[in-house]
């Protein structure tokens, strides 16, 4: 995930401009149509955006999937046949959007953050840009990856409430997937960050984990940045639930959304706050630990530095040092020292340096 | 306490699915009943969801306890009995929900968090969910420890004004023990708070402290999130007070509980900062104690660092060194290093050193 | 001051159970009664709760002041005298009430929390409850030191306003005396602040500094607690004051109160601010204290070290060493390393090392 | 400036006492008149308030600036001759006020602090009160000193806007001469901040800097206590500005203040945080330069601490000790001394201790 | 950037006077003009203000850009050719205003920073003072260089929205243009921050690290306090965008700038908390390495200084030492210092300090 978006390459152009901005490399192009109701389920794959237009007319709930936003021009034909605004349509390709909910005359448009894991370890963070009309839903994603496996599996089951229902359950269906996978994200950190703990408590150094907090907590910041206008948007969602788009149960359905969203910013916020503390505890394990090792340093040197000067005189080479030819000398410089040593070993046992 | 809660088990999942999400290994299930008016008490254990059916249409006050979510067959059943809708099911099954207040028609869901003491040693979380209807209290708990007990026993008595009230009495009563448990909780993190306060104060390091105040930081971020949202929870009570459930005189009760809610929210932000400042007290006190343990050595090898290169020039074993044959050499060299001790000693009192 | 209060002593008990919680040994029971008009005061001690109902009815303004709050029975009998709810009257024995105002149908119910030195050098809190009604204002302090001295002063002169006024002045002059006793606790605080901000700056470490600071910076915790409360209280009796308890002059006089409120909370932040900025300066200095000694201790090291190495290559006793028969080689030698001394001392000097 | 006030000394008194508290030690008593029209005006010193009276009822705006807190009696005089209430008199002589507005019925009195320079090199704060009738302004300060040397030079001038409105226009000069000396101080601070700047990114430690930071940090504290409820009255007055007293077009210029004051907020928040941010950096300069100190005292005591204990083997009295009598037996020992010292050099060289 | 304001230039001085105040040393003044229909556009440089009264009757959008404020005389003969009040001459011309919106009777008064890099390594910041009338916009900024190419080559295209537009499009373009720099400060920013981030996770410490990290926060804490009120401001655009001067349509891209405003601010937010994360990291790792240090030092003295004291024992020159003599002194004294090197080495290795 980049720090700062590309948005730069577009400064100073005419609004409105479609210009693919974003850092996935995919270039494909890819339409998938799912049209329902309850009794029968057509899947199908278009490359044409024209094909969609039939779409809009029928009374079967659809789904369109787009997948790639570098082929703006397929972009632009689309825009025209569903009557997109010339801003809907910049802010689809240019995937540095905040999450948002603008109301149009003529339909809503929705930016989400969809962020999964790829493959356990690296988190991915797609734009998905939805357009809810009467009946129909048209997502627009980044790469073919996704959320939406165990929404697909569902839509083929004629007992799944999403097919009993209509357009909006479906938008509703979508954003919830989008939401549940957070909490997946989270238990991901959540585990990650029980390792980094149990190694901080052993106060044992592991390589790499500073640089692994680090990782987490920007993970963390930038989670907060997609969830907290996220959660906005389920809230405005919510509130302006009395249109005729959405039908009075899915209002629920809706509420029990902005739960999840307010426990995932709760959950966002208490990892963040348990890795600020780990890295308090951290830092104050690390002054410990120093402290034992000057003092291990300062106690051997006390004792040793003395000894070795006293053994140094007794090296000296002056003709008249009596205590050279005492016959008791060596042995007691050498009880002399033996005394010393005990003496400031007990003097560093009662200050309790060990 | 996780850190991040297990939702992921259900993601992709259609909402509505009653799936049980938890961290409770306990696999029972159990049904108590408290059904009294003033004059009588009858307390019954049923095993079957099907019989709690009469209780919904007598005049008397019914207390309907269940323990045990894993058996979701029999929460569903329960669930069609009271007519609950089933994103409510869902919810009372997965434990990961955050406290929260909902209306619907027939009846009132709240979820609170019960936080308990085991053995007086570690704190345990469990998710009670309680469905208010017009004469029945429905509670679930994931196990059977719980923070009724004194409770049950007002029950017994006909004096109390548990029996002589109606159905909101009791169910302010399992709140207000729900929340005066809190106090407890915090009261034991005070106690433990205070431990460490002596022993951070008395500048002498303890083992585990850092761990211990580590978990303290940790549960006082964790009974923040709880108790935010049981706040807000009351806060709506009060608020929504005016409907028919609530008597005129349960609303004095309703703000005794949101004096106590704020009062604990006070508590857990005090013990927070208090902890925080032991933690800059104590990594300042341990720069303190380093600063000590250095000076101690920077004396010590100050002082015989030079005296043993002295002794050193005089073991030197060349032909010609004329002092090593004088007289007064050996205590003229003796005395010299005397007095360059004596002077660095006083230089370093001068500084301040010791 | 406790961390945390002992509400749980009462967890699961009945809602309106009066029993006492706090810290006072006090157990004695006193009542205090001014009975006044401008013209006449008249002052008792009684014993017997049952006499405080003659003031009910009376014409004149009427102060009832109690204190200890063990006899638990006096307080229940004195509760039915006055008609207090049973929930007023476990909220003025538990003392570990947040500062509030409740309005009840017949009587206006506070809790301040009276703050005061004890000789000089120990903070003492304690709760004050007061009962405003029509003509009689009651208070119930936990033991008989207060802060009303002045007042009790001010009451025996027939000019000062107090006696010229209705009871709704008598209850803010009450009120006024808790909050201008913030002041002293504030600036006996400020002072602790000044002097160890002399000892910071003097960057001469004083025994039991850490100690000090981390007192002082509980105390303002405990302080800000207290008083964030206490000014929504105020506020709401500016804003509620236009019933008939309050006469219209005596508005003026709450938002005086209302004033010194918002100071006492803007000086115990400068306050907080300040103490942290002095952890941080002091810190700093501690460091840069670190940084001398070990300069210090590098310098000597890195001098004398290479030096002993030298004249123990001489000390060696190998049969060829020609050196040692050189005439000039003990001057030499000697040359030399005060040569090399030099230069290690001008690079030092040169790398600004002192 | 003092860290909490001196409101104590009245603890306890009646409200509305007279009683001046203040550090300033200016024991005069002055009154300055301006009476103007715009076609001439009149400039006196009084000494008798009583004196004042007559400016009252005149039609022409009048400025009655009032210096010395000192001579209660005057001041109490004085009130009595324009009507002020008790406690804004109480208000005027204590000068622990918090900045405010207090709308009466006769007139409004606004608090102020006014912050200058003395010397250019100590910041003082002295009190201003000031009383706004239809046609009259009164201020009364502390001491002579003031920031009104500008204005009175415009009053001087016929062709200044303040000499041809009336008194709204006289009390926004007033508020804006001190408001605009806000930016004098914090250009000062902000000047100390650069100098601080250069010596910190110079990482060279200047005696004092410490001391310099924090004084700049409780300067900036103050200031942010003192401007934050300014911006508050000034939009209050912006409010309230549709009364009798403000003339169309003033309330043009009192947006500018508000604007002015918002800046100087702005101002104070970034002086704030970039002196947060050089101490942060400064404690990270102190900390890498204390690992470069102990890397070089590590790398010489590596180096030599071996080769001393080697040259000291040799330097052993033991009868049987071969290689003394070896022809090679000095220069191997060199020359292998000499190795280990080129291999320790590149040890460290390859972990890039320097 | 300079921290505080040279505001205080005019302290004292009355309020509309027109003093230029500002860093720029641009002492030119330039009048640029467009002016356009969607036919055709004309573009013209004039010297004398008079010049511009002609454009103000016509129905032709035209947009009026001056360059230098130095030239007072100037400006003051605009602002009565365009009839702007003094305070809005003043504003313009002192360029330490806060980005901010003032409606006037007959325009709109509006304040920007421009903010842009030059030569890809300084950030400069402009005032750009913006007056929006019903055909006319007039932009004044301080010098020459500005953020406008794009949107200059845009009016010269008659495709573009900009030239089949009226005014509000012009103005919201200019805003635009402005908005939109800030994106490539911001990456620009974000590259150096992960520039930095590579040098702190590679625990390398590179000269002048430290320095950037400073300048960095205080580039962004510049961005916030200049960004924070133009978010404001849009807002303000947008809701009262239904008077005349807005057209219908353009109230969507009054959104999409707000949008991009909470952009920046969340993006300048994330910035901030990843460089104080990283701080926080870099500290660590310095504490990390220090302990490594410390730790080989200690290991090295520990082993060799006990080695040297023993040695130095046997290098004393007392008579009577019996091991002297001894065939295998020698030997067993090399061999016992080898044996207790090998059991501290080992007693290191278990302790796990390497």
């Amino acid at each position: 995930m980049k720090l700062a978006g590309t948005e730069s390459k577009k400064a100073g152009l005419a609004p409105g401009t479609v210009l693919h901005i974003g850092d996935s490399d995919y270039k494909g192009f890819k339409i998938e149509v799912y049209d329902f109701t309850q009794e029968k389920l057509e899947r199908k794959d278009l490359t044409d955006p024209a094909q969609c237009a039939e779409y809009l007319s029928t009374d079967t709930v659809t789904w369109i999937n787009i997948c790639g936003l570098s082929r703006t021009d397929k972009i632009e034909e689309l825009g025209q046949v569903l009557g997109l605004h010339p801003l809907t349509l910049e802010d689809i390709v240019n995937t540095n959007q905040r999450p948002k909910l603008e109301e149009h005359e003529e339909y809503t448009f929705i930016v989400l953050k969809m962020v999964y894991l790829r493959e356990q370890k690296e988190l991915m963070a797609e734009q998905l840009s939805m357009i809810a009309m009467s009946n129909v839903i048209v997502t627009f994603q980044e790469n073919p990856e996704d959320v939406f496996g165990n929404l697909r599996k569902r839509l083929e089951s004629t007992k799944t409430p999403i097919r009993k229902r209509s357009a909006d359950f479906l938008l509703y269906a979508l954003i919830d997937s989008v939401v549940d996978n957070y909490f997946e994200i989270l238990e991901w950190i959540g585990e990650k960050v029980e390792d980094i703990e149990d190694d901080i408590l052993a106060e044992q150094p592991v390589p790499g984990m500073v640089e692994n907090v680090y990782n987490l907590r920007r993970d963390l910041i930038y989670l907060r940045k997609v969830i907290w206008p996220t959660r906005e948007l389920i809230g405005t969602l919510e509130k302006t639930g009395d249109g005729e788009f959405w039908k009075e149960d899915t209002r629920n359905y809706l509420r029990d959304l902005r739960d999840h969203s307010l426990q995932i910013l709760d959950n966002v916020e208490v990892l963040r706050e348990v890795l600020a503390e780990l890295v308090t505890i951290h830092l104050s394990a690390i002054s410990n630990r120093l402290n034992q090792v000057m003092k291990f340093l300062t106690i051997i040197s006390t004792i040793f530095i003395p000894l070795t000067f006293i053994v140094g005189i007794y090296g000296m080479n002056f003709k008249f040092m009596p205590e050279l030819g005492w016959k008791l000398g060596y042995p007691g410089v050498m009880i002399f020292m033996l005394v010393l040593a005990v003496i400031m070993f007990f003097y560093f046992k009662k200050r309790k340096w060990f």
